[in-house]
Order: C-alpha cells, then structure tokens, then sequence
C-alpha cells in the first residue's frame, strides 16, 4: 500500500457482469444494456423489499451463469445495500448458499466490492468472489425520506434512487478487463446536512479519493480513457471537478458520472440517478460492453461514492460523512 | 481457500488490542480487564448513539496508542456496528481520517474484521489494519425493539445489548498471538422469527461455520484450548453444542460463549450478553489478556454469530438469517 492506494500484481479480471434495472431505468442508457429490463418495478412481488433482493439475487445467478460456472463454484459473496442491516444482501446470501462477507459503503458499495474482491483474489485467498450490490427507489424512499403515498415534494437539487441491481464475477482465470489497483477512501464530511443533496454531500469525498490516486500513482487524468463517478449527480459531478481543478487536476475532459447519465433527465429526477444499484448497473452493463466490445475505452477509473447518514444522525443535528473508493479497471 | 477456509502464510499478529464497557457490563468479568470502565453509560453525551461512536473511537484510539504507534501509521479501517447505516463506524472513521472499509455482519463484525484484516495484511495489501466494533444497550433497544420508557418486559430467552467496544490492531511485525486461519460463514435460517431469541436463531449458522471449520481443516475440537462463539448466550451456547453433536462432533469440553460468560447472569439480562460489542470487549480484552499472560490458553477458535434481521424484514414476517464468521488466533 502506498498512501492510500493498493496494488494486484496478479491482475483480477472482472469475467463476467450481469445486471437489471427498472422500466424509468431502462428508458435512458441502461434499456440497451442490461440483462432483465423490468416491465414491473416490483419483480411480481409484494414488497419493494422483496423486489430488491430478487434483483439482487438475479444479477448474481446470471453474472454467474454467463461465466459458464455454478453457485458451487463461487468461493466468497461480497455484497451490501442501503437497506437497514443490509437485509437485501444478506437474504441474497441466504438464497446463494455461497460463503458470505457483507459490506456497507452506501453508494460506493460496488467499487468497494470490487477493491476486496480483488484483494481476496489477487492473494490467492478465494479463486472466484462475486461483488454485487442493488436499490430500489421505493425501498429507499420510504426508508430514507418519507413514504411515497405522501407525494411529498421534491427539491432541485434532489437525486432519484436507481431501481436496479448489478454484479461482477472476479477471478485470475478467464477473460476481460482487469483490476490492477484501488485507492481506499478516506470519510470526508464538509458539514453539508441537506438529505435532499447528496451530490453537494459526497463530492468532496470523490475528491479527496481521486486526488489521494494521482498522488499514490504518479498518474493523471489522461492516463485514463475515463473517470467515471458513481451517482453523484449533474450537480455533484460539476462540484467534483471544480474540487479537484482547485488542487490542479482537471478532471474535465474525461470525467462522466453515473448518475448524470443514467435517466435521460426529465424533471422528475432533478440531478440524476443515485443508489447503490445506480452505479452497479451502470458498469456492470454499459461500461462493461464499452470496455470488452473495442469502443476505445481501455482504461477507466472508477471511483463510486457513498453518503454514509442514517435517519438517526440527521434527526439528531449530524452532517452528512461520505467515502469514495476508486477502482483502476483496465483492458491488457 | 479450501472448503470455507483461508489459510495465512505470514500469520498476521494481533499486536494491541483495546476495550471499553459500560458499569453494568464491568460488574463482571469485563471490570478487570477493559482499559477503561465508564461509570457512566451516556459517556458524557447527549444521545446513545454519540456515547456508542465515542466508546468505538476511544477503543481505536486506545488500541493504536498501546501499540505506540499513531493513526497517521494505520493503512485501513475495518469496522461496521448494529445501527442503521452503520453511523458508528463512519462517523468514528470521520475523526479518524485512516481510510476505511466498512464491513456488516451485526454481532459476528468483529471476526469479519479479524479475517479481512489478516487478508489484508497476509497478502501484503497493508502493513496496519485496525478492526473495530461495538454496541450500546440503549441505542440497540430502542432501533430494534420499543423505546426504554416505554418499560417493555423482556421475556426469558432474551438477551443484553453489552454497552462496549473492542479494537484489534494486526500487523505482520511485532509481537502478539497470530491468525493462521479464517473459515467464512455461509448464512443459514432455521426458521426462527422470534427477535427475542437471538440464541436460537444463531446457534445455527455458528454450528454451520464450525463443522465446516473441522471438515476444512482435518481438526478436532481436541486441537484447541478454546472454541470461543460471540454471544450466542446460554440457550444458543447450549443448541450449538448440540447441534455440533448430532454431526460427530463435541465441543462442549472446551466451548465457551462470550455471551455467556460477560455478565453475572443476574434475572435482567436473561441468557447473557448480545450485541457486536459483547464478543468485542470480551475478545479483546479478557481472552487477549489470558493468550498473552500465559494462562494456558494457546490456541483459540474464535467463532462470532451476527443475526441478519432487520425491523422491516422482521415487520414483513421474515424469519432471521444469520452468518458467523471463525478466526483462528494462536501463540507461537
């Protein structure tokens, strides 16, 4: 580890991704890509809870399935959600039978999926880890802000949560890009308290993480064909760049943020897409046919965010803590 | 990774630990053992929540200090706790600036902790790993249950959220009790839904984690001085023996649970102690003291149980899967 960025010498190579996303969501980008594009948002469930962790539990069967193994074959599920006490992941893992190690990173739950999966590959300690992660906007909504029957009023500045799901199969055998180092984030909190502004929230925190990589590395943004930030928003991806432009590194050319480009912006969703399933979905699907399909996009940083609150910190005065972890996901 | 199991070449070592417990929970064996005993369970603050983040923050603190060294010298934080979102462990992660990984497995985190951490440091991925946890009595009760004033009888197979926190320091130099081994839980569900019974619920999946830990590894009970389960308390520490007998195996010669064992089991807190604080504070402190004071207790298989469950999951008429996570740590 140097500073706050760790290196695979092995290289992990993500062999396999599967996702699924809702009906808004597959009216944007996602409706080409995914591998289920849902008619129904509750997945012909009767909870939205429910809904969630059968989209978890398909990303994970069919990222598996698509690399040709079994769940058997499947040595450690990393895996986490924005569910209280992660119960998307944990009745996923129930359902998977496969040795379990939850996670919880908020948004950033994927890239911190991947980063360990990576660690326990690149190690030798597991030969094959799924990360995967998912949200649902309603789930989210009436957990995080208020039940959805209110028809409470949404700021501008607001995200909307991705009803979605994504997963990636890591493995040193196999084919497609790999994993060559991770940067671990550090929580930075900039005493933003608006629960309806979680781009402005966790910028400083993408920030903080992929200034920390070009420094471990020695790299700059045009080492990579992309930087790509997870769910923070049109908003929050214009305060990253300004962020890291006023510590001397210009991100602009080359930066797109998941949850910018997720809904083809309609008013609804004011600032784009959030969740841990937006970002998931997004590289999972997207990115990684750009990626294994000759596009020119050989080289991605991908540093998700997540914005660490809970109802109870916010009812009682705290501000909004967030962390980044980054990704370098690399065709070689 | 064979079976469940992962096996340390370098063998990690556990060079500091420290503790803190509440006064209910220092009346027993904790008041001899913990570095700090607080007399008064608010620590100070205003809310259970703060007074939790601020046992886990002098827990870490206190640990890294033991070890002489500083937090600007710790590569990465593990860490995750029982409330929403896991606010403890990022809000903790918030004062401290290492970066941070935050991990759940509700009463089972810290053995996730100690097993990524030993990934961590084993495969050279960090020099210094910190895994941390803890819980308050009072902000469990009130997420989980009904609120204190409302002065709810607890019924006999309950359990007592340990007001406590513990903080393990590995590193691959220095000195301390090594992890040569770690067996990754799968998560079971025998069909318990009653939150009351957290014993029942566990015992379970601890019994899973062990039986696969003697298959994995050709061992037998015979080959540790003590297989140590976190908080199954005295009904679940009684199941998972039998449940390990009705397979061949007999643990109950040297089975100890922390659960068990942290209060003078007096009419209030029933079956013992749960919570992710209870094997913390007991790990940490009373069984780190007894491996590094020459007591006879060389080889210990520590095996911590988290219940999965969430207050919508069980509202939603789920039962409650659990995951416990085993760790081996020895002197050598």
């Amino acid at each position: 580890m140097k500073g706050q960025t760790i290196y695979f010498k092995n290289k992990p190579k993500i062999i396999s991704t599967a996702t699924i996303a809702g009906p808004k969501e597959c009216c944007g980008i996602l409706g080409k890509y995914v591998d289920c594009a849902l008619t129904d948002d509750m997945f012909g469930e009767k909870t939205f809870e429910r809904a969630e962790r059968k989209m978890l539990l398909y990303a994970v069967e069919k990222c598996i399935a698509k690399a040709e193994l079994k769940t058997e074959d499947i040595d450690i599920f990393l895996s986490g959600d924005l569910l209280n006490q992660i119960i998307s992941a944990s009745f996923t893992a129930r359902e998977l039978k496969i040795p379990f190690l939850g996670i919880y990173s908020a948004c950033s739950t994927m890239s911190e999926g991947l980063l360990l999966g990576s660690v326990l590959t690149d190690g030798g300690f597991a030969k094959t880890v799924v990360a995967a992660t998912g949200s649902h906007f309603s789930s989210a909504e009436r957990q995080y802000r208020f039940p959805l029957e209110q028809g409470t009023t949404r700021p501008p500045q607001s995200q909307w949560t991705v009803t979605g799901a994504g997963s990636a199969l890591l493995s040193l055998k196999g084919k497609g890009p790999c994993i060559t180092c991770a940067t671990v984030g550090r929580v930075m909190d900039f005493g933003v308290s608006d629960v309806n502004n979680m781009g402005a929230a966790m910028a400083p925190a993408a920030a903080d993480t992929i200034l920390a990589h070009f420094r471990d590395t020695g790299k700059t943004p045009k080492d990579y064909d992309l930087i790509l930030t997870g769910d923070l928003g049109a908003l929050g991806g214009k305060i990253v760049e300004d962020l890291v432009w006023e510590k001397g590194v210009d991100i602009s050319e080359n930066h797109v943020d998941c949850g910018e480009i997720v809904y083809d912006v309609r008013e609804d969703e004011f600032q784009g897409g959030s969740g841990a399933g937006c970002c998931a979905s997004v590289f999972n699907s997207y990115i990684y046919d750009k990626m294994t399909h000759g596009s020119g996009i050989r080289k991605v940083l991908f540093a998700a965010t997540g914005a660490l609150l809970s109802t109870v910190s916010s009812g009682q005065g705290e501000t909004i803590p967030c962390v980044s972890h980054a990704v370098v996901v690399e065709n070689q």
